[in-house]
């Protein structure tokens, strides 16, 4: 179970990488500065979570997280020179990473004692806010605030984990309910435009 | 005297969270984008305070804070949508928020052992960088770098509320005294058109 | 020793407090804004560097770098609107700057236990990452991104810096051959256009 996670984490720091590289390839930014908006995104959600719970930072204890989400970047860059890739061929990998990352998240803000709503919160940090530094840097307004619900699952997918939790129900069942429903609402809103309103249009 | 404290500091929660709805509702920002500005907005300055000094973050330990941001932001965005608030509503609240913010976070920072400067310019960070980290989420220049006082009546304030402190003034006579000072300078800025040189003008 | 690297220390904080003013002097900032952004561009990489390593914030505890930025900052302003300073006046100060922090900031990561490729990763942030924050708050993408050799310098410095001490050479023997690559990198960099490749041109 525990090599799994590890699995599933490494391939969800990847893929946010991946979706780093991806975004700044759109701006005037080299080779390097990539890279370094793709270790954001990959690195950006779990170090504000850390940050604000006073927890060691978790790719500083471990290289690995480091070396994998600078790889992916590295290897992205290159073959998207080499060859066009469909815009959409990574959104299925990074709703799992989502999903993952917020429950995550969820856990480890728990396990060091946060208040549950404030770990529902810190859930959605570890999800969603990789992107938002990575649409910091890139100077752009940041992506999961628009568009198809992005945010918005990760925050009532944490939620929901919180709630079967205090239900009674299993740990790892709770977990992986909560993932699916990150996962399949993210997919649906990809698949029937689902958005929330905002109240721009209205000026 | 600790309720009385208590309230202001969640009514300038509130304001804060506010602002961060009006200012996000320009951008093309969903509700739930709109919300987490306000979040940020609300809590951003005391958190970098916190961060900054080592210090358990605020609203991590006690979810308060975190609901009352989060009420004040959907409560405001609901209201948006039904009238169009006058714009210059929210001055008068914001300038107390800034004024009351500024003092506590200059007296925690005292209380962790900041020197005096650091810790007028944690006062500093407290009051006015919410605002610079909601600003920098809707990819603005951070308002309180330009237009009427703003940041500067923040440090004055947290630099006059020490000078009173070594003068041997009472705690309380202090900090009453100083937030008047910068709830006074900001209203006389707006009311006069304060603003500092810039040279931008020149080149 | 101790005594030239506190002066070195301090004279690259003044340079970068410099860059800083020259930077967010182009835009609509006013005094006080301009001497904030001089500030984060000075303090913001050890302070990103400190945070993600838990270590206690290196301009809180000692508020003479706070000083030194500030004053720094404010000389400029001033100069800056008596004569017209010439653009590429700092770059040499400016890269001696990066060179230094590059290696306070990998040595730093290594003395709290960094494994070495997160300390490496820390000197570069560390170096350059004031830049980074400085061109965030001027609501620009960070100039580090691009161009001539910056952050690829300072990173390549830290490495072979971990390089030469894995080899066993003596530190400061180390060090100095460090810096003076990151430097000398940097200088031929703006000399001869070194640029790495980017992929928009592409697209």
């Amino acid at each position: 179970m525990g090599e799994l996670v590890f699995v599933i984490t490494m391939s969800a720091v990847a893929v946010s990488a991946i979706t780093g590289v991806l975004e700044a390839g759109r701006k005037p930014i080299d080779l390097f500065g990539v890279v370094l908006v793709a270790l954001t995104s990959a690195l950006g959600g779990g170090t504000m979570r850390d940050l604000l719970l006073e927890r060691p930072v978790f790719w500083v204890a471990n290289q690995t997280f480091l070396v994998a989400a600078l790889a992916a970047g590295v290897l992205t860059f290159v073959l998207v020179r080499l060859v066009r890739l469909p815009a959409n061929l990574f959104l299925v990998p990074d709703a799992l990473g989502l999903a993952l990352f917020t429950i995550i998240g969820t856990q480890v803000a728990m396990n060091y004692g946060a208040p549950w709503f404030v770990a529902s919160f810190l859930g959605l940090v570890t999800g969603a806010f990789g992107g938002v530094l990575r649409d910091i840097l890139c100077n752009e307004v940041p992506l999961v605030f628009s568009g198809e619900l992005y945010a918005t699952a990760s925050w009532a997918g944490a939620i929901l984990f919180i709630a079967l939790l205090h239900a009674g129900v299993d740990g790892t069942v709770a977990g992986l309910a909560a993932m699916a429903a990150i996962f399949l609402l993210r997919i649906a809103a990809i698949h029937w435009h689902l958005r929330l309103p905002g109240f721009a249009a209205k000026a």
